[in-house]
């Protein structure tokens, strides 16, 4: 992408009602724009970033074999009542009338809608076990929305739901889903851990949460500082091995980790005492196994292989879209602006031209560009007539992780800089070099 | 994909509440499932496709220099009272009040928040030509839903607006428009003709709905049947040449071609007899030059060269992404179900086992998926313990383009059955020679 062609409208100031560095950079760096109170515009920058993280979390989502489907934001009332959740849910539930005047809402979550697809359909053991999930906008109307999108009022969500035979089927398919979720924040540069919560209004027993650390978290956890050296890397996984998956479950969950809802002071108390931490987490997902808390309420059973009628296990398992961009920036910036991680930035590298006009200069960052689009990367060039320090200070506020700085006298000896945004390191290589480097990073060839 | 892992719920019997083919053949084959009235939710099936038309309508809108983003779905009232249609637009837009009272709505349309957006952040001429569009959920809450995802409530559309400092700029983008539509849905395999139409409520002069020719469409088009003879096939496109787009545009649109809104009887009385065509068309699409109507009534102005403030011209460009869904089937079924277009069939390829369980049968079928999705295709393999004629109906449904049938008979001979949707024939040829035919029809290698 040319600069000149994108809208990019960076601001100056800091704006006022922004209290988080998150907020205070996606509003500066021109990626969202709040058209009400929680409800946002996500601008060209912006929406380029929610598409990656939307991606990798469809890929890692459909590697552990579950099915993407999609649910409507506008949903009956009446789903909501067969579960009893219609009275329970309070004024975060947006209410609506449509014009014949029946009571509709706009979907915080989709336990009922997808329990009553299942039971329309599925009446066999032998259709089982499914997982099916969706990424869709849904609605929370709070009372004080804040933070940007950390807090918003519209937010974009992926909700699964997996139906079993029996609660042993039902806790495998909560261990692959705490597998995929950690290869899924572990792309994006994140490291979520997984804490043991409270389930509140989805109900269930078994639930945890994943928290990335950050000052500005909304929750105080407690935890073994032994869970922080723990990563899930590139290793093998095979979905459908139950024992696999309860290993990564036991290993990943087995030390001290809890927010402070489920926070037990004496079993804390028993890790050594330089390993014990208290700090701020910002929630980023939550897995839960609930049983048969809405198969029962709403008559979702199946024949099992003995011919007996049985509700089905259900658990159902939420990353926060949308969310995910303000926590990877609070956990990944400096005092100049956001630092994405390579698997989620919205361009691969930029290219700064010191002289725009420059007939070596734009030359040389024309072929750059060529070079770079060809192997299928996205390069951000910067091809205004703009100084360079303004130009420096933009890229450096929209965080991209590589720049390739182009100028006269570099190029009189053969050379443009690189420069890594998160070091500050830069080197002094031919274009060509710059380019291979480049696709070395991305591992594109 | 394996058919025993995936969720396809298809009905034998006819739904008694569809009225046309597509509403019939997406229920029954399994691809959405109606939630509320004009409410449905997208099962893998459908939302695959979905996805691939989606898919196909952001690469052409890129390719034309168009900037994707996305807006929000609910906004407040306030824009639209500004721009006067808060109280033009009636019962069909979705009302509501938040918890604090406040006038919202679920948007039908975004002409009011990105010239918000425009206005919040450009202010000069040399910010233009800008082009944003977004692929969004809206919401119509038509009196009397019906046909499905053809004339829905709650339905996904792209919808884009254009930014230019004069009428003549923004006439260049009416084009580059026009242009780029062709090309989407001939990706899709439908032929969608520019139709000169009324601009209702957005307002306007200039307006070309896109329609394809269907029985089942909802307006009256009359034509010359020359128009059907164009095809916009794989001409080069620069999207910057502006006398070469409106060569296009003006290729597709002189000859008459208009619906019944617009329909002129003395012009279409010159058109020699035998040219003279009445059907019945489905709006896919429509495009519109509306000049300064919201910029002006909402003051979105820029300094122009000459330093004097000026409103912007603007224009929008709407497809209709589910709707296309439907529009797709009427346009290409048979009695025993869907022929998808290679472009936007949900898998390449279908492979029915004819013997499961037959060591050979299976080890062929395994052999043919592998090497298949090695390709990058996406076959769909008929696992099931089912008798040849149900998956032979269940392959008809939901109409992959292409099937290979393996039995132990014709393995024997050493060859497999290519079996055309469209066509019915069927050739043998060895496994490998079918995976080969198969990546030839797709250009994959």
């Amino acid at each position: 992408m040319r600069l000149s062609r994108y809208f990019l409208p960076v601001l100056k100031e800091t704006p006022a009602e922004a209290q988080i560095v998150s907020h205070r950079y996606m509003l500066r760096a021109g990626m969202i724009k709040q058209s009400a109170a929680g409800i946002y515009s996500w601008l060209p920058l912006g929406y380029k970033v929610l598409q990656k993280i939307e991606k990798i979390v469809h890929e890692e989502q459909q590697k552990a074999g579950h099915l993407p489907m999609l649910m409507p934001t506008i949903q009956s009332a009446d789903l909501w009542r067969e579960s009893g959740r219609y009275d329970d849910y309070g004024e975060e539930m947006l209410r609506i009338k449509d014009r014949h005047d029946r009571d509709m809402l706009f979907t915080p979550t989709a336990e009922e809608l997808i329990t009553d697809i299942f039971r329309s359909h599925v009446t066999s053991y032998k259709d089982m076990p499914l997982t099916m999930y969706q990424i869709q906008w849904k609605f929370r109307d709070e009372r004080r929305p804040r933070f940007g999108v950390m807090r918003g009022r519209e937010f974009y969500m992926k909700d699964g739901y997996n139906f079993d035979l029996t609660k042993e089927d039902a806790l495998h398919a909560y261990n692959r889903h705490l597998v995929s979720y950690l290869r899924t924040y572990e792309r994006m540069g994140l490291q979520a851990i997984p804490m043991r919560a409270d389930s509140g209004p989805i109900g269930g027993d078994d639930t945890h949460e994943f928290l990335v650390l950050a000052d500005t978290g909304e929750s105080e956890v407690f935890y073994d500082s032994a869970v922080t050296d723990l990563t899930f890397g590139d290793r093998d996984i095979d979905y459908d091995n139950v024992e696999q998956c309860a290993g990564v479950m036991e290993e990943f969950t087995n030390l001290y980790a809890r927010t402070d809802e489920t926070h037990d002071e004496a079993l804390f108390n028993a890790i050594p005492e330089e390993r014990r931490k208290t700090a701020r987490g910002i929630e980023v997902g939550q897995i839960f196994y609930f049983g048969t808390k809405y198969s029962e309420a709403m008559n979702a059973v199946v024949q099992g292989p003995d011919g007996k009628q049985v509700p089905v296990h259900m658990g159902s398992h939420g990353i926060g879209v949308s969310r995910l961009l303000g926590a990877i920036i609070e956990a990944s910036h400096d005092d100049k602006g956001i630092i994405w991680p390579e698997g989620v930035t919205p361009f691969h590298v930029g290219i700064v031209n010191l002289k725009q006009g420059d007939e070596e200069a734009d030359g040389a960052c024309e072929a750059l560009y060529k070079s770079l689009t060809a192997l299928g990367l996205e390069p951000l060039y910067d091809d205004r007539n703009e100084r360079a320090g303004g130009k420096f200070a933009t890229m450096d506020l929209i965080g991209l992780p590589w720049r390739i700085t182009v100028g006269p006298r570099g190029l009189k000896n053969g050379v443009v800089e690189l420069t890594s945004r998160r070091t500050g390191e830069s080197v002094e290589v031919s274009p060509e070099e710059a380019v291979k480097k480049v696709a070395a990073i991305y591992a594109v060839h």
